[in-house]
C-alpha cells in the first residue's frame, strides 16, 4: 500500500475548468428565472410520459459525463415532470409554491455546503435561533420556549409527541422504554387528524390503539363531550391519558378545533396539549382571522410548516415546545466526539445551545436560511396579508360555487380549503363520484388546474387547499368554468 | 367579510421587478463561485464575534428590507461564521464539503420548489427511486431491496431499527404498542457505536437500558465472545434479543466490526442485522478497500450518508432495508387524502411506490437531485478513487506522525480517520490533554485547519476524519508542520 501512496494522484469532485462551469451557472439561474418569471403560462402539471420513467433505469454510470450534458438531461427529462406547487393554480394539496428568494437562500446554503444546529460561534445557530425567535414572536410563544426547524410537521409532530411521552410518562421512559411503564399511556385526537400523528405514536412505541380517535361535531371539530367521556373512560379502565392533539387546521376541510376548551380541558386532566398546525398555524398572523385559532399558543408543543403557508420551499418546518428543558431532556446526549460547553473559543466553546441536543437529527442543513432571508425580504405584515388573501380567495371560490347550479359545496369554509363536487340530478352518488374524479384527472392531464378529491361523508369532493402566494382572483374563476365545463363534457358524453 | 373580498387586492412574494432580481441571482452566482474556487485562500474557520451574535437578535421585521440589502446582510453576517466544511483542510468531524454540480442542484429544486416520494408520473420519484438503485448496485444490496433517502443518517438508523423493531417483535406492534410486547426485547452494539443510535433505541421506546454496548477488542472493534454471551444471558432472564447493529466505520476511530462474524451471528440467534454505515460505507466501492468492509451487504438494513463520504451538500442520507415489503409494513398508511394506486392518469395513478408510505416523513424534498446530477457528472469509477485517496491520505498523515518526535498515534489507521497527539516527555496525561485541545483551539481560530479531538482510553487526541474531495497531499504536510510548531509554541509558553 505505501508503494501506492507514494503514487500520489490527486483528484478532486471540482471543476477541471471553473469557468466553464460558472457559464453553466448562469445559464441554469437564466432558465430558472425564466421558468418562474412565466409559470403562469405554462401548463400546471405534465404526466410523465413512460419513456421519462424508462430513462432512469440502468446502473450507476461508472464514467463521467460532461456538466452540461447532465443539465441537458434534467431539461429534458426531470423539469417538465414535477409537482406542480409552484404554479398558480396549483391546490390539490396544501403546498406552498416557494420563493424566488428561497431559492437564492437554496444556493447560498450549498454553495457553503452549510450545515446548522451544532458546533459554536457560527452565524448560521445564530440565524436559526433567530427565526425560532421570530416563530414564537408572530405564534405566541414565550421568548425562552424551545423550539427546531424540521423537515416537515411530521418530524414536528413526532418530536412534539415524543416530549409529550417523556415529560409524562411518570418515570424514566428514555432508559427504562416502554415496556416498563406502569400503566398503558392513551392519547387523544379527532377522528379528522392526520395520519402522522398515527406515524408518530407508532414509532414511539404507543400503539394506535392507544390514539383514541374521537368523533367531530357537523363542523369537523373535535366533539369535547365525547373526548371528555373517552378520558374519564380510559382512566377507570387503569390507562394513563397522557396527551391531547388539537387540528389547527385539518387537512381534509381545514376545521380548527376549538383550542381554548382544548387547552382548559389538557389543564384539568393533566395532560400534555399538542396542537398540529401544519395547515393553518399561520392563520395567527392574519390580522382579520386571527382569532380562530385563539389558544393555539396555549400548546405545550405546537408543530406547523413553512414550506405550506409560509410559501417557502420543501422542506422547512418547525416545532415550538413551551418548555425547552423537557425538550432538551428527551433528546440530549454526552458523547466524546460532540463534547462541548468549555471555553470561550473554537468550535466547542460556549455559545449558544446546541439544536442536536433538541432533536433526533444530528447532521442538519441550513434551511433556515430561506426562511430568514424570505422574511426579511417581505416583513411579517405582507406575510400576514397573504395568508388572509388565501382565506378570502377560499370564501370566494365558495360563493362561486354556491353561485353556479351545477356545482355543490361540501360544508361551509372554515379556512384556506374548499371541497366541492359537480352534480347532475340524473346522476346518483356513485357515479358524481366517479365522475368528480374523472374531473380532478383532466384538470390534471389538461394542465389547466392541480386540484385533488377527498371523500367527505362518504362522497367524494374535488379538493382546493389554498396556500400559494401567487393565486389570483381570475384563478378561482377559471377553476369554476373548467370544472363546469369538463363536468358538462363528460357527463354528456356518457360519464 | 364579504364586503372586505369585494376589495380584491392581490398580493404575491414575487418579485416587484424581475429584472433586479435576476441581476441579484447572477451576482450571488459568481460570488458564490468566486468563494468555492478561492476556497484554499481563505481561513478554514472564523470565529463570530459578539457583534455578529447581537445582529441576530430582535423581533421579526414587519416592513420589506430590499433584496440586495438582504444578501448584504448575508455577505457580512452569515457567510464567514460557517462550520468551514468545504474547505480542503476542514476534517473535525467527518463531513463533506459539497459539489459544485450539487449547488446547481440545489438551486434547481428550489427553482421548481421540487418534492419526491409521494403521488404519480413525476420524474422526481423516478430519480430518487434510481439513486436507490445505484446505492443497492453499488453497496451489493439486491434490485428489490427497500430503502429511502433521508436527512442523514440518524434518520436512517432510526428508520432501519424501526423497521428492525416492527419485523421482529413477534406481535402487531403498530397496533399494540411496546407496553404490550410478550418480553422485553434487547439490542446489541458495541461501546463504540454512534449516539444516533441510542436517540433511536430511546425513541424507539426500547429505553436505553435495553441497548447492549458490548465492549470492544484493541482495534475498537465488537468482542465477538462479549456479544454472544451477552445474547445467551438475556435469553437466559426471559429477554427477547431482536438485532445487532454492527459499526462499518466509528465515529471516534473508524473501526470496523467483523461484519460478515455478525452476519452469522444474526443468523444462528435469528436477530435484525443492523449496519452503521454513515462513515464508512462507502468504502465498499473503493477496489483496494473494499475488502475491509466484507459483510456488509449481509445486513438486513444499513444506514450510511452522501453528506459525509459521497461529498454532497447537506442533507442527504439514505438506508436500505434488505425486505422492502417489511419496510413498508411498518410505515404504510391509508388516508382519503392520500388516496392512490388506482388508474393511469393523474396525481394519484398507480405508478411507482410512494416513499411517504415507507419512512416517517409525507412531504419531503428533492435531495435526490443533487446526488443523481454530481454522480452522473463524476462517474462511480472517480468516485471510488476518491474514497481510496482519502484512505491514502489516512495512511500517509500516519506516516507522517510516525516520523515526528513530538507526535503520537493513537492507534494504526484503519480507514479515514487518524487521531493522534502532540507530546512532550515532561508533560503529564492531563497536561497533554489541555494542550492538545489548545492546539486545536488554534488551529481552528487561526484558521489554520479543523481538527476536532476525541477522548481515547482516557486521553485527549486531535481527531482528524478525512471525507474531503478537495484535500491534497501537501495538506497533511501543513498539518503536521503547524501542530508542531502550536505545540512548541504552547508548551514552550508554560502550557
Ligand atoms: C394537518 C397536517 N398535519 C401534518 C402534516 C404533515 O406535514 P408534512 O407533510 O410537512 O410532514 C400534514 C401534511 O399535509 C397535514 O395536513
Ligand atoms: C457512526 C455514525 N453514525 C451515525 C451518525 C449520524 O449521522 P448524521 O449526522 O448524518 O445524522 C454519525 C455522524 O457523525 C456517525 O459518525
Amino acid at each position: 500500500m505505501n508503494a501506492q501512496i507514494e503514487a500520489q494522484y490527486e483528484e478532486t469532485l471540482d471543476p477541471e475548468e471553473w469557468e466553464s462551469m460558472r457559464v453553466l451557472g448562469h445559464r441554469i439561474l437564466d432558465d430558472a428565472m425564466d421558468y418562474l418569471e412565466t409559470l403562469r403560462d405554462r401548463p400546471v402539471w405534465q404526466h410523465a410520459p413512460p419513456q421519462v420513467k424508462a430513462h432512469f433505469e440502468g446502473p450507476p454510470p461508472p464514467e463521467p459525463e460532461p456538466a452540461e450534458e447532465v443539465y441537458h438531461e434534467y431539461l429534458r427529462y426531470i423539469l417538465p415532470y414535477q409537482f406542480g406547487n409552484s404554479h398558480p393554480r396549483f391546490w390539490g394539496w396544501v403546498a406552498g409554491p416557494g420563493t424566488v428568494m428561497g431559492m437564492f437562500a437554496e444556493l447560498l446554503a450549498a454553495s457553503t455546503d452549510a450545515i446548522s444546529g451544532s458546533f459554536s460561534y457560527l452565524s448560521n445557530n445564530y440565524v436559526e435561533l433567530q427565526v425560532l425567535d421570530w416563530c414564537k414572536d408572530l405564534l405566541g410563544y414565550p421568548p425562552d420556549a424551545g423550539g427546531l426547524i424540521t423537515s416537515g410537521c411530521s418530524a414536528s409532530n413526532l418530536i412534539g409527541l415524543s416530549v409529550a411521552r417523556n415529560a409524562m410518562a411518570g418515570f424514566d421512559v428514555r432508559s427504562r422504554g416502554m415496556y416498563n411503564a406502569p400503566q398503558q399511556m392513551t392519547l387523544y385526537c379527532s377522528e379528522e387528524a392526520h395520519s402522522s400523528i398515527q406515524k408518530a405514536v407508532e414509532l414511539l412505541g404507543f400503539g394506535n390503539d392507544a390514539l383514541r380517535r374521537i368523533p367531530v361535531n357537523e363542523s369537523l371539530q373535535i366533539d369535547l363531550a365525547a373526548l371528555k367521556a373517552a378520558i374519564e373512560n380510559d382512566r377507570a379502565n387503569g390507562l394513563l391519558p397522557i396527551c391531547i392533539v388539537g387540528c389547527a387546521g385539518t387537512t381534509n376541510t381545514a376545521a380548527i378545533d376549538d383550542l381554548n376548551a382544548l387547552a382548559d380541558i389538557c389543564a384539568e386532566e393533566k395532560c400534555w396539549f399538542h396542537v398540529d398546525g401544519a395547515c393553518g398555524a399561520w392563520t395567527a398572523i392574519a390580522p382579520r382571522y386571527r382569532h380562530l385559532v385563539a389558544g393555539m399558543e396555549r400548546a405545550d408543543s405546537l408543530a406547523f410548516d413553512l414550506h405550506k403557508w409560509m410559501y417557502l420551499q420543501y422542506p422547512i418546518g418547525c416545532v415550538l415546545i413551551r418548555n425547552a428543558e423537557e425538550q432538551r431532556r428527551a433528546f440530549s446526549l454526552s458523547t466524546t466526539y460532540l463534547a462541548h460547553g468549555e471555553g470561550d473559543r473554537g468550535l466547542t466553546g460556549i455559545d449558544v445551545p446546541w439544536l442536536s441536543d433538541y432533536g433526533f437529527e444530528l447532521s442538519r442543513g441550513f434551511c433556515a436560511l430561506k426562511a430568514w432571508m424570505t422574511i426579511k425580504e417581505h416583513g411579517t405584515a405582507r406575510y400576514g396579508r397573504l395568508i388572509q388573501q388565501n382565506i378570502d380567495q377560499a370564501h370566494y371560490l365558495a360563493r362561486l360555487i354556491e353561485a353556479a347550479p351545477e356545482l355543490e359545496l361540501a360544508l361551509p369554509v372554515s379556512l384556506n380549503i374548499v371541497n366541492f363536487r359537480y352534480t347532475r340530478p340524473d346522476l346518483d352518488d356513485a357515479m358524481l363520484d366517479g365522475l368528480n374524479k374523472q374531473i380532478e384527472t383532466e384538470l390534471q392531464e389538461r394542465g389547466i388546474a392541480v386540484t385533488s378529491t377527498v371523500t367527505l361523508r362518504d362522497r367524494k369532493f374535488l379538493h382546493v387547499g389554498i396556500a400559494n402566494h401567487r393565486s389570483r382572483w381570475e384563478d378561482f374563476d377559471l377553476l369554476v368554468r373548467e370544472v363546469i365545463r369538463i363536468g358538462n363534457e363528460l357527463a354528456g358524453s356518457g360519464a
